[in-house]
């Protein structure tokens, strides 16, 4: 009996941006435009009948969920959910052997959880692509979405800049791994104490991007203004001091004002207006928030069928 | 690239009975019948086949729930299962703005919530049809099963006499509209206290129903008995004080025997004997609650293929 | 219009191993076979499309949910999965009656829950086949996918010798009852007080199984060791005690090395190392844990398909 899976090491994850190579982003970013157009027609595509996606969340979720889960049907496959009331990893049982047993039993595992050394163990024990939905450091599949909607809506970020203004959260990280990986660059300002880590954005090009004191200086000039709510889940307790850390890194029009006239917005939701963002940008014409959300679903889709099927044509 | 859905206001959704025409109700009637035969034959029928259905539950469920999915799963198509732990509506952001998302990624979404109001505003800003699967208001798809079995049992129900024996509540309300929609009578009794507020039922024909002060008097005559739990989910606290209010609003074989020798009992479940309905009535010969229960999972087919593909042939 | 589902009586459940007679078991390990092999090939084999599996489950999973779910996925069907948050039974309704609702909906119910009594009552009720997903009393879904691999390793199980090693819980009791059905022998072993009781395990031929007081006893010359955790879920208050109970009951080299030479070692997962078995005995090489924990998914599609389609070809 040959076996199904290849073994570990054989397979390609999707852990963090760095994973994959700039022509392979190339690819999927076409991939998704092809997939998102069929959807947009009704044009029936599933290559992945009889593939099984099981998504492991120890975080709550709206977006991935239904971004990962509804994708997975629009290409013909099927979904286990689990959740830590199931699932605790690394709790009833080590990690290594929830991924040999799982990995025996579905295609494709996408997992939320909070470290990344976690996912990373998963990943080294499966026989199948493991990815990252989510973790205290990355989070890959928001920053395809993102660069997908700004391709769709301007053409290529090669060269671009693209302005952080906020948190130096698993988000800003994220940008930064992508700027290396796809030559753009990035221009941020954060509260002073929640600056940014290159160690832990696992960059090695320091060129890729820039720090500025003022969220006004980093957004002159951008061609993409992006920022994300002042409390990620799981620091509600620091709520208080981060309202008053991050007053000033409010992106409104006066910000937006600065960035290049084309200059679009994007923020990865939920959003509080009024605190991170004003109701005029987010809701204004150079907001492109609810592509962005839509675009999660394309690009993650493009993403599936390129672990499990490799390229196609 | 043409948009996939049409925006609000350019399709329908089902958030109460008056959401749709007696005509509309005729056909979505013809076509469960249709579809139930079908799936008692086990003749395959998937027209939804790469349609996702999105269901939100703020309150739990087992009825709702099974007879949603697996009628989506009969039809071809697939589910997205969100709970509060997921997604809780208005908490982590403004309705509008979940509504706008969902609605990017799904074809169809069914919410089962606290007030109607949350529905209406989420139908306001979604991209696909909206189906109330149960409020504090109106639970329109349990009527709709109801009625559908008294048609399979009876024959159409224009002109009847349905009793509504207890609670006011958004079962009752649910009853007048469809009354008043659909041409038939209700005579209804409910202790002091526990009376249907027309303004809240929505009807704007008070010939449509008959409050009498007694239970025994509603059943004169009637075609139909029906009743809920004294309690419904949410009241709890009140559960002593209802008991004492509720103990003459007990449909038993006394009640039966003044209603029509044909009249059929229906209680949209789960049911308590010994409460609100004897064990000699809901088990016996008139009862149809089984019949009910798998008719929501036939009518709930019609009515989703008719708000994703209009009228068929 | 004729019914859809056989009445209670006219279909098979699966509440415990006794439910089925030898032949049909070697019918089942056949089909698992051929199921196995299309699955590794990327046959696609869906002959369960447009059916539906109901998962109830009161007590959480990973192995009994994922194997479920892919499996029937895998055989091209849908599934519904309920938990406590959605349906507790027994509480909000009585069992029969959630029995009798859930099965006009779906075509099989697979029950997680605490007191065989309790799935007995819904099966009765039920005009579906149910599956036993695990009981306090009974575990054979489990017992299945370990014969199933000791068949694919070593070939027929009949006249072995099987070692328990540990709690007399449900997966021992299963393990006496197929050997009583199949026509092998358990070799068991317990510490004082948590022995298996023959009127639970309900087999009535006591040649069957032979208890030991000393846990190397038990494993000698045994085709297969096998054990499971001290503490099963749900009797976690006896944690302590347990330790110090069991300390002499864990599998390591020195047991395997009385048992025969080729025995396997297996474990119904998820394994504690250092407690009920060293990683020694489960990572070294007699060990086919990971093919167990797989072969659940096979078998379990061999045995939906049965309990839907009966034999085939």
């Amino acid at each position: 009996m040959k076996p199904m899976k290849p073994g570990p090491g054989l397979m390609k994850h999707f852990l963090q941006i760095k994973d994959l190579r700039a022509e392979e982003y190339t690819y999927l970013f076409e991939r998704a435009k092809i997939i998102k157009t069929r959807f947009k027609n009704y044009e029936r595509y599933q290559p992945l009948a009889d593939r099984t996606l099981a998504m492991i969340f120890e975080k709550a979720s709206t977006r991935t969920r239904v971004s990962f889960e509804a994708g997975m049907y629009q290409m013909g496959g099927s979904v286990v959910h689990l959740t830590t009331g199931d699932t605790h990893l690394g709790r009833a049982e080590p990690i290594e052997d929830t991924a040999r047993v799982i990995s025996r039993m579905v295609d494709l595992v996408m997992i939320r959880t909070y470290e990344q050394a976690k996912i990373e163990l998963f990943a080294a024990h499966s026989r199948v692509p493991v990815i990252n939905g989510l973790t205290n450091e990355y989070h890959p599949c928001q920053i395809l979405a993102d660069i997908f909607t700004f391709i769709e809506h301007r053409g290529s970020i090669q060269g671009k800049v693209v302005a952080w203004v906020g948190d130096g959260n698993n988000m800003a990280n994220t940008w930064l791994q992508a700027a290396e990986v796809m030559g753009f660059e990035v221009h941020i300002s954060t509260p002073s104490g929640y600056e940014v880590d290159p160690q832990v954005a696992g960059i090695t090009d320091r060129s890729c991007y820039r720090v500025f004191d003022h969220p006004m200086a980093a957004c002159e000039g951008a061609h993409l203004v992006t920022t994300d709510v002042w409390t990620s889940m799981g620091y509600e307790a620091e709520n208080e001091e981060r309202r008053k850390a991050f007053v000033d890194w409010c992106v409104d029009e006066e910000m937006m004002a600065v960035a290049r006239p084309d200059a679009l917005f994007m923020h990865c939701l939920p959003a509080h207006r009024g605190e991170e963002v004003t109701a005029e940008v987010i809701d204004g014409p150079q907001s492109v928030v609810w592509d962005e959300a839509e675009n999660r679903m394309h690009v993650q889709k493009a993403l599936m069928e390129y672990l499990l099927l490799g390229r196609i044509g």
